[in-house]
């Protein structure tokens, strides 16, 4: 089962491939992997996108191992695909031309830590909750948590996000400088230390979100935040989706900080109950969190549990125990597999789409009926202060009929995102699967200077081919 | 006199700009003007650069009206520059090639408020202060505010910032879409109204800081912030300018969300009260503000005040009525023309530049030592959250020598937020004046990326020639 078409390789392609892998091998040694096994797990391997391997993996240990590669394969035109933990969910990781598969698994130190200035340097195989534990007793944190433990290189080339972007932002915002092997083998530094900076063209913002077409991260200055003194969560059931929707946005209207604020749908908290052993009543709910000073968490929950109310939600009930905190969160994040029991022995597919918050509940609320009416179990959750939320679709793959009604019921969302103003992919990225998208999205002028941005900055294609636009 | 040589267009170049202004004429009559002093206002007017007319300037109307000129202009190879109020520092308006100047006064229209989605659509002519004024009663506002009141559309531009970027960030963050004109002639849209993406290339930050090289924005979609329920203002005095520092450092560490933490060094502070009949301490001053409710600002200033105290500073005085505030912060607004009166007959460069803010004490430092040894009044402010501050280097303009010596200390300012790891404009822009550091600041393989990208979107190099890089 596929939803991308493999390419037949020129013989060409297949004896350049192979001549950079006789180059890597004698220069890496076993640091170079060939079997069919590793190359498996280096092709796209999360939820339905057809698994396209790559000829070889390399695991690089510096910024120069990474420019030999890139310049080997430059010289013989083979691709350098980036791989940081492989949670990607549109096929970024895939091979569909082959080529060699940079694992920046060794590649995970924390390089520098500044703490005054909130910032640090890390190279990009270490993933969020390694970078958190290394620095636990600093007063700072890496606020950006997709859910998933991914790794920060493939972070900011996916352009990710997740809980707390309500409050902290994006990869877009947090990441300070890159640097970046260029397709001419170079090292650039898309930008310095400083905070802000109007020194010349924005390179680090379009490094960030690129899926490794324009080039391979090799270090990141990522922002950090200062770890809050008080924390607030709590669950909140409301009588509609949309009541829930409006609460959000009169919440952020207010001013209110609010540090994260999740959607469930009602079929999503059923799940949440019977993976996680909650008893939540089975109705949308919104999963909130209030960072702060012990005062102002409390003043900050209360007046959310009064907007709450005026909507006809509530009760709201919150807590500041760390127990009770991380249980809550726990069960939100576990969501894609609680879902699975719903509907056992279906593969689940996560697709996001994001759109102006007033839209939201509208979107939402269409996209339940029009999943029901289709005679799919689709639970939704959604980072509702963004306008952004996620289909979890269970699919059983081995049914053709089936696939080809998942594949319509998910073009429709698109479609009702994008008359809303809305984009097809809020946070896990265009790879594969949303290609075919973004012409509708984006228009041919914006699409045709990305495509000329592209081959201004990696003329042969080498970087990531296949991924976000056909050339 | 002049920071910048002017160039010697060849016959061709204006013979071509005439036969553009032939067929500009015909179309646009009266909204197209040739006058001396028209073009003379058109061309750089602040500070001391030279000035360098357009050959014409066009008042246009609509998209459509910047699409004919731009066919117009690439059909001719004749330059298009990009004029919103003409207050950016750098140079960014002139026309070292003449060309045709597109001012967009009469572009000033709110198109759409989104209060719901804290977003609104506007046309690039329109200043921060009409902006704020129409969306008075609305409950939302647009926090950037980089002192002048610039367009909207050259406040992108140039990614202007100021001075509660520290909370509210700067404009790359508040920009969530733009309408721009490419070198085709066509109208291209960066981005969707969602308040985030993932799909595809992150054009609309590419736009940002631009300075008009790579298109013409027509339309910008703008992130709105709430109106805060109180604000608390306050001053405090510091022994030093490190303490000063320290207690940024400390505040933001952690967590105070404070919306402006300003420094003004004593001979600014001298300034001041001399301009603005205030009696403060001629000593290094924090100016600060709280955004939040009652309760939270209330705690916040107190906070502050502790932080202040533990570092040899106070009394910290705040206040929340809405009259001190102002008289406060018109006076921080008005640091430009105040300084003028230290030293009465000259004129005044403001320089800016951006480091780490664990650096920043010393930069600011050093920088003062310099310039009284170097024989000149200059007063430093800074928005010191962000680790961003500004010379004001007042210069007698018919002393040579002067200006050599003025021009070598600027050099060394530079020089000394580089070796710290910072750039060489946090905010202003390169334009013409900061060209010349392009290349120590972001090494020759980002630069080499720069002039790719602008070389792919703008192949005749019709935008706005002659700024940020040279070709």
């Amino acid at each position: 089962m596929a939803i991308v078409a493999a390419v037949e390789r020129t013989p060409r392609e297949r004896q350049a491939a192979e001549g950079v892998i006789a180059q890597l091998a004698a220069r890496f040694g076993n640091r170079l992997v060939t079997s069919q096994a590793v190359r498996e797990q280096h092709g796209h391997t999360t939820t339905w996108i057809t698994n396209q391997p790559p000829d070889a993996v390399v695991f690089p240990q510096s910024t120069e191992d990474v420019q030999e590669v890139v310049r080997l394969c430059a010289a013989a035109r083979v691709p350098v695909i980036a791989f940081g933990t492989g949670t990607s969910l549109e096929g970024q990781v895939n091979a569909p031309r082959g080529g060699i598969c940079l694992d920046f698994r060794d590649m995970n130190r924390v390089l520098a830590v500044h703490a005054e200035d909130l910032s640090c340097v890390i190279e990009p195989g270490i993933t969020r909750k390694q970078l958190n534990e290394h620095l636990r007793d600093t007063g700072v944190f890496f606020p950006i948590d997709p859910g998933a433990d991914a790794s920060l290189g493939g972070m900011a080339a996916t352009r990710a996000s997740g809980t707390n972007a309500v409050r902290y932002g994006t990869m877009k915002d947090n990441v300070l400088a890159l640097k970046v092997v260029t397709a001419g083998g170079e090292v650039m530094s898309t930008a310095r230390r400083a905070k802000k900076s109007s020194a010349g063209y924005d390179l680090t913002r379009l490094m960030v979100g690129a899926e490794g077409t324009l080039g391979i991260i090799t270090e990141l200055t990522l922002r950090l935040a200062g770890i809050p003194e008080a924390i607030a969560s709590g669950v909140c059931p409301f009588p509609s989706v949309e009541a829930a929707c409006n609460a959000a946005i009169l919440t952020i209207q207010s001013g209110i900080p609010v540090a994260r604020i999740e959607l469930l749908d009602a079929l999503q908290v059923k799940a949440c109950n019977l993976y996680s052993k909650l008893s939540l009543p089975e109705t949308p709910m919104l999963f909130v969190e209030f960072h702060g000073t012990d005062a102002s968490v409390a003043e900050q929950s209360e007046r959310f549990g009064d907007i709450a109310k005026e909507l006809g939600g509530g009760p709201f009930d919150w807590a500041t125990r760390a127990e009770d905190r991380t249980r809550l969160w726990q069960a939100r994040h576990d969501s894609y597999w609680s879902i699975r029991q719903l509907r056992p022995g279906t593969e689940a597919l996560s697709s996001d789409v994001c759109v102006p918050i007033s839209r939201l509940a509208e979107c939402v609320t269409e996209t339940q009926r029009d999943a029901e009416a289709s005679g799919f179990v689709a639970p939704m959750v959604g980072h509702v202060g963004d306008g952004n939320f996620h289909m979890l679709l269970l699919v059983d793959t081995k049914d053709t009929d089936e696939i080809k009604r998942a594949e319509a019921l998910l073009e429709r969302l698109v479609d009702r995102a994008l008359a809303m103003d809305g984009t097809c992919t809020g946070e896990h990225g265009v790879g594969q699967g949303k290609m075919k998208y973004l012409a509708a999205e984006h228009g041919e002028p914006a699409l045709a200077a990305m495509r000329a941005i592209k081959r201004a900055l990696d003329p042969l294609d080498i970087f990531n081919p296949g991924k976000i636009f056909a050339l």
